[in-house]
């Protein structure tokens, strides 16, 4: 492998970049984006070596291309940057969600030769941008790739030997598997929190409670930050399983409102347990995979 | 000020005597816990001066008297402790409700001669016991002082200054008005936490899903892992205000469901994008209160 192309050069885009550069890895870094300033800044960090007009232009010679913007945009950017692809070129991309990239993608890129399968790296932030991305955002972070029945082997083991230079640990996952654990691990925490945000600042002046908004107000939003576009995407592609948790979720707060009504203290007691014995479960052992 | 009493040697009463060391109050710092190790490691850790072997013996010739145990226990050791208070010593307490305390610790102080005024610092983590506790946790933090109609203005005096020496930025509220606000900007984070956890790890094993929790699940529900008997108290001492806050919450909830349902994608950016402001407006040029 000599040659690597990021299309778009955001958080993840840009974090790729730096961190083959980090690591040593001989690549020719391509880059592409659709916003000059955030080209130039890629740029200036070092986070490609070179910057292209196109996609087409930015894919060519590649040996492994990355995509890496909102899921709804990729359809788009994989029609305008096929024709420059190289056969048996790897072609993956970082989207949160994967049934539809799956279901989408490989048709596209049907003529081109070049080599399909979904990755999608647990590393992030809700920060986002250029000026986010740094050079350990994957380093041990879980990245999911998910081959479907017609993906040829030699992809998947082509992806698998990508995400391992750049420090990830990769797991294999079917796309539909994988959107519902997402819906349920990410999606759902995502969902959560800007209810949360949305119910604190529904009446009054949320700038007066301010003083009163600790750490604890700050975590259990935190993700609520991240980037609307982005999430929108998310939701929009994997709205069943998001729907499905939050039906799960709702059954917990009648739940629990039912408890405090019923002025239960000791099963207030117990849910607090559970709570609390449920997250140290789901975070045994876990990598250091974000988002 | 010469000798400063603490009633109860976990994470905030640790802290509160580390903090009073690291700054150099040249205070002695008489402690007491019902647990024989914590009170060894408080010693040891420098947190306090002497150890005592009953609350009233701790209490003795102090000019400030901070209670530091989960809500519910505060009545019995004040109880049990008054004997021991000095006429015009302040007395206050670091619990996270404050109407309970207004309503039940005055009248058993009222022949002591001491001084009563709730506080609330917002600091503190979801790490427990004297382990946890540093130096610096009131460091910047905002402590909510509750004085009623009968407190007297010199037991709010000395409890401004007792925090401000500590490094705390202190704000006075009513009880009720701060049991409204710490519903909403605390105690609703913890149960929407809490039932994320529990939600999440409604089916299956939870253990495999721990690769694909990621700090996005690790920070939306940490919190979660406070201590249930602190929180069932918290809980306990706020019941309508909490319910209140989980039913706004469940509104926000449904209507979410149904967004989804409908398919109504414009409705879902909105949401992201309302969610996103929501949190900032909220956490606009907030101290570094924690919890």
């Amino acid at each position: 492998m000599r040659r690597l192309s990021i299309i778009g050069l955001g958080l993840m885009g840009g974090s790729l970049g730096l961190a083959a550069k980090a690591r040593g890895l001989p690549w020719h870094v391509a880059g592409y984006t659709r916003t000059p300033a955030r080209g130039r800044l890629a740029l200036k960090r070092g986070a490609v070596d070179s910057l292209h007009r196109t996609p087409a232009e930015a894919v060519r010679e590649a040996d492994v291309v990355v995509y890496c913007a909102p899921i709804l945009s990729l359809p788009a950017l994989v029609r305008e940057s096929r024709s420059g692809l190289k056969p048996g070129a790897l072609v993956t991309d970082v989207g949160s969600t994967k049934v539809f990239l799956d279901t989408e993608l490989p048709a596209l890129l049907k003529d081109s030769g070049a080599l399909f399968v979904g990755s999608h790296p647990l590393a992030g932030s809700e920060q986002q941008g250029i000026e986010a991305a740094h050079a350990d955002l994957y380093e041990g972070a879980v990245v999911v790739v998910t081959p479907t029945r017609d993906t040829p082997l030699k992809a998947v083991k082509a992806a698998r030997t990508f995400w391992r230079k750049l420090g990830a640990v990769v797991y294999e996952m079917d796309a539909r598997e994988h959107d519902r654990v997402m819906a349920r691990t990410s999606h759902l925490p995502h969902m959560v929190a800007s209810l949360l945000a949305v119910t604190a600042a529904r009446t009054g002046r949320p700038e007066q409670l301010a003083p009163f908004c600790g750490t604890g107000f700050a975590d259990t939003s935190r993700v609520a930050a991240g980037s609307p576009e982005v999430w929108h995407d998310i939701v929009r592609t994997n709205r069943g399983n998001v729907a499905e948790e939050l039906r799960a979720y709702k059954v917990q707060v009648d739940r629990l409102i039912g408890l405090l009504d019923q002025g239960d203290f000791e099963g207030i007691q117990h849910f607090l347990e559970n709570g609390r014995a449920a997250r140290q479960s789901l975070l045994k052992g876990r990598g250091k995979g974000r988002e």
